[in-house]
């Protein structure tokens, strides 16, 4: 049994209530020797922090990670690594109606059914809130990978109606100052704006709107991902499943390779280099659920957030009978610029777990 | 660690090669007490049995299932469920050359780069023959949700570009008998025979055509699903993702819910008969990684097989240079139809470990 | 893998090095709505704490508690729950040369061997500090299963040579007081002062002792335990034998029982009150590995604790020669009395994984 | 949730009730290109099998195993390997009064009490026929391990009252012939003599005799248990004690190092032939739950077989009223003979999954 807990060698457990004292994870299983540094997590968390532009809520948090455990000069210890983010901005006078009036297109009707006993405040342990112990935890997956030139970027796709059709290509130079130099993290900065005022749009009809993040991991060893249950698409398909608002997920040509033929969808092969390669990956590096060595290409659905300001049907639990909801509280009208960073924590997570399961990364580095 | 085990408390664990000498599984944590026959396990392994129509392979496997342990006088016992079925048609002669030539959009390569030693015969553990191994494993699951409604229907909604608008309702009598008259296992009958020419028509031309699979579940209780990796939408996407040929999962409104605005896409709650309800279920059943009580709907999405008749490039690893291939051997032009039981199947499976987990289902009924 | 967790569905996962900022766990698993104050787990880490009577450690540490998330009105969520307990005296200036010149019977060789890396201070995550974590877990599992009426109590059965021939009956009054009311925690009050002498004589002599706890648990359900490798004996097996500085583990008659005929240890049933029964409780409460509703008893052997004040033999890993080292650093002659409590942390969490395993405690209180 | 499954990477699922149509083994996460042949199992299975000398059961069994997965052209694949055999002496007349006059001593009653429905013939599941699965699967974790030259060996080393001081030495030649024999598996072949006395006299008195079994690894090498919940001893203790009739296991001094001060107790460390060693291996090889390379030693204790000949006190569960039962049945006077193979299995897969946790074994060779 899981849980709050990710990976199998490489493992997370995550923990912390979003109006809660705090949020966190511990790391189990990374190797000793790696060197992080908080500012290493730090510098992922900033990402995902809220507050970073009008396209995000103005809750006010600092996010300032503290490392209790599993680093001793520098360098992993091979021990259990535990990172706290203190909550600062508790302020969930606005959340009271919450424990009796369930938010539509939220969590809380069906976590009141399943737990009993739950916490209004802010949504509690099922806000997006929780992703702050998956951004640190993926901080140190992303550090060790990077020792083996295993890369993982994400960016944003698609916006409501706003589609890019640019994909990262492992030529490309300074993709992540590109990426975060828009406020969408728009891999297609001509994209951006339009993306943008999507957004904008959406939030002052007192609205939401979705996106597509794509995601692309360069580097990745052949080898990667176990037969049969394990397959790589599958765990990477659990991992970006797992984050809140999400709908679908596909990998290379996905959905539309359902209306194509087999020979319009096969790789061939061809040496190249001395290497077996194909020319153009529409297996998206992996096969049969076994990577082979070229970028790993997925795409994953965020519905609009659930947080609107519009007026509302909801129930009234204590009195048993229909009312409205007008939810307050800071929110986000389109999550997916602060899932970009969350994705790609659950990917490195996701390889880092792997390349361990598979020998690639030795228990002591 | 888990590869070819799959499940936390209701756990099967598959094994088999293709063109060895058996295939099958073993069921782990069933509950003791439930009334399952050969012929409750044999009934599914005839749907996914090759050899039922033109548009599947011919491979000539009868797919006979024998229970070594596990049950007494007709029923579980509490102890592992070891089925076992024997591979009849063994002919591998047309599968020599793969060891050392690896099929395009096939696992030959990755496998053989991952394991060094590994099983040319008709693919081996790669083939999809080992989901008989599911089947048989979700045939017991199935049994099991059955005891407590739930019910788990599967059928084609596309097949290359032919697309049925049709889903499974609730108030449906027959459907079972519906999706099996036809051979793609459409539910939308009339769509059935232009997906039927569809994939015949891929056939005459060497080649191959991918298709749609959509998934009901329904009188699935509220509860079900762990937050927070352990959501029930990520632990079905992981399932069917695991399943040889999927390209992409969806849930509900799926990637269509991007284009949409938030008061599109959420369900707004009421009071309907003393219970909370809502109109559209837009959620498909599950909000917040939790189902609602509501039908759970999901959409994956199949790859053209990778096994044409045409002539491919590949490479001679031997003599490390470049060569073709034609494949011979028996294989079906779409996967789909006999996809459809290996998908309700995963589903069957994740939905009765989780009634486990949650305690719905006891340890003994 | 699990590491430095520990269970299935209670699942507790410590962290911390001995002078690191912070030695805790998180708890993942427990049900929603049980009642637990930072009290309940403050009250189990005073027994364990050091400094208590002359027989142990000098190190200064309050051992407070710090609960960061998964309660909310004094009642769990369902979620993980956080524990952290700040090290204070982390005065590591005599560990210094520990780095490079292991301690004989202690793990710095083995850690060094391992993880290459290490945190020398205070033996880092090797030391019995980490034992901090086991019982700040325990403490809700004896919460939790205190609602179901088992009970766990351990203590002091032999130190040294000195031996107490008592073991906990079911009918005893007042035993915790008794046992908290000598610093040797022995339920034998009469032995318990020949037991502090032979702690203080040995530690007189610059030398340690080692020692026996029982533990035995009552109101234990019957069915708990798993066939065939998760039996209870087992389970508890593994978690008593993960205690730093146990030697054995055994059951009942336990070793004694190899020369003993079959007619001298098996339970013969009789009827008592409508309920099946034994007469001596040879089993020790557990048969083919199950509970079967009678008291469990196991006794663990500790060794004498490898922390010694005479010069011992070592070698300098750094100019790889022979040399003498002489510990300095705060620590326990015996470690059996403050052992005690970490006894009764991992039989409770044990117990209260598999009450929940078999369904007898459900997810939601 | 493991029930019948046991390893974290080298995994094993056993299958099978005593009476059924088969017991056997699936064997997931053994490393490809292993040489293996079905006589290396066969071998083990020998040893194990009843009827080979007075001292054990006389049921007729040949235990020809069949592996139906899993190897090709004589090595592993990576894949799972399925193991089958057929129980072919299936008499299960004698044990009919057994589904509700529960046998003193077995798990008939506590399995009746978990599961409901139960299978009596020959004690099902609960038989101790079910370690046929166990030896098979050691008999690939031996084979493995011989690779890396980890050599694991058991022998008996009590019987009833007649103790053996004789340890295996790393230096001694033909151990296995000298262990093989005789008919007890003793080590010390001039008390062989006197423990086949004593397991002669109890059978002819219609009673049982139990026995520790010692079991020494050579050659593990540095590193192996991981801290702080899967110490090697921890792992090596839950392994043993699952065994059907154990009620304690010791390593090195054991309970006996209890009584001894720390300075008797401590192996202080010298350069030796350039690497840190020990002159007494009082630690057993294990220290901190991780290996150090030298001799791992541990002791297994026993009970007296539960089946024994006189009339004993039992329940009938339908009347529900007392009465006496007399076994019938085949049975073994002293298990330990039989069960000396069965306490290497489970070594020999421990110290295989570590191998493979620590990365000494890749996962494909």
């Amino acid at each position: 049994m899981r849980m709050n807990s990710f990976g199998r060698i490489f493992r997370v457990n995550t923990f912390g209530e979003s109006h809660g004292l705090a949020v966190g994870c511990v790391v189990d299983g990374c190797p000793a020797g790696l060197k992080v540094s908080e500012q290493d997590i730090q510098g992922e968390l900033e990402r995902r922090r809220p507050g970073q532009s009008e396209l995000t809520t103005s809750r006010a948090e600092l996010d300032r990670v503290r490392v209790l455990s599993g680093l001793y000069h520098g360098r992993t210890l091979g021990t259990p690594i535990a990172l706290v983010v203190e909550n600062e901005d508790r302020d969930s006078s606005k959340y009271r109606e919450i424990g009796y009036k369930p938010r539509p297109g939220h969590a809380d009707l069906t976590w009141k059914l399943k737990f009993g006993h739950v916490d209004p405040r802010g949504g509690g342990r099922a806000s997006a809130r929780e992703t702050v112990g998956r951004v640190a935890a993926g901080a140190i997956a992303k550090k060790l990978l990077a020792k083996y030139k295993v890369c993982v970027v994400a960016y944003t796709k698609q916006v409501g109606k706003v589609e890019s059709g640019e994909t990262l290509d492992s030529s490309m130079k300074g993709v992540t100052d590109l990426i975060e130099s828009n406020p969408v993290r728009a891999l297609d900065v001509s994209a951006a704006k339009a993306m943008a005022e999507e957004v904008v749009k959406a939030k002052k009809a007192g609205d939401s709107v979705g996106g597509v993040i794509e995601c692309v991991a360069l580097n990745v060893p052949e080898g990667l991902g176990e037969p049969v249950f394990d397959k790589l698409t599958a765990e990477l398909a659990k991992a970006v499943m797992s984050i809140p608002g999400t709908r679908g997920v596909e990998f290379g040509q996905g959905f539309e390779s359902v209306s194509l033929l087999g020979s319009q969808s096969i790789d061939e092969y061809f040496y190249e280099a001395g290497k077996v390669s194909s020319k153009n990956n529409y297996a998206a590096g992996i096969q049969g659920g076994i990577s082979n060595g070229m970028p790993i290409v997925l795409r994953v659905a965020f519905k609009p957030t659930a947080s609107i300001s519009k007026r509302q049907h909801t129930v009234d639990l204590n009195l048993k009978k229909n009312t409205y909801l007008q939810v307050g509280g800071r929110h986000d009208p389109c999550i997916v610029p602060r899932a970009v960073p969350v994705v790609e924590a659950m990917v490195n997570m996701v390889l880092a777990d792997h390349m361990m399961i598979s020998g690639k990364i030795p228990r002591r580095i």
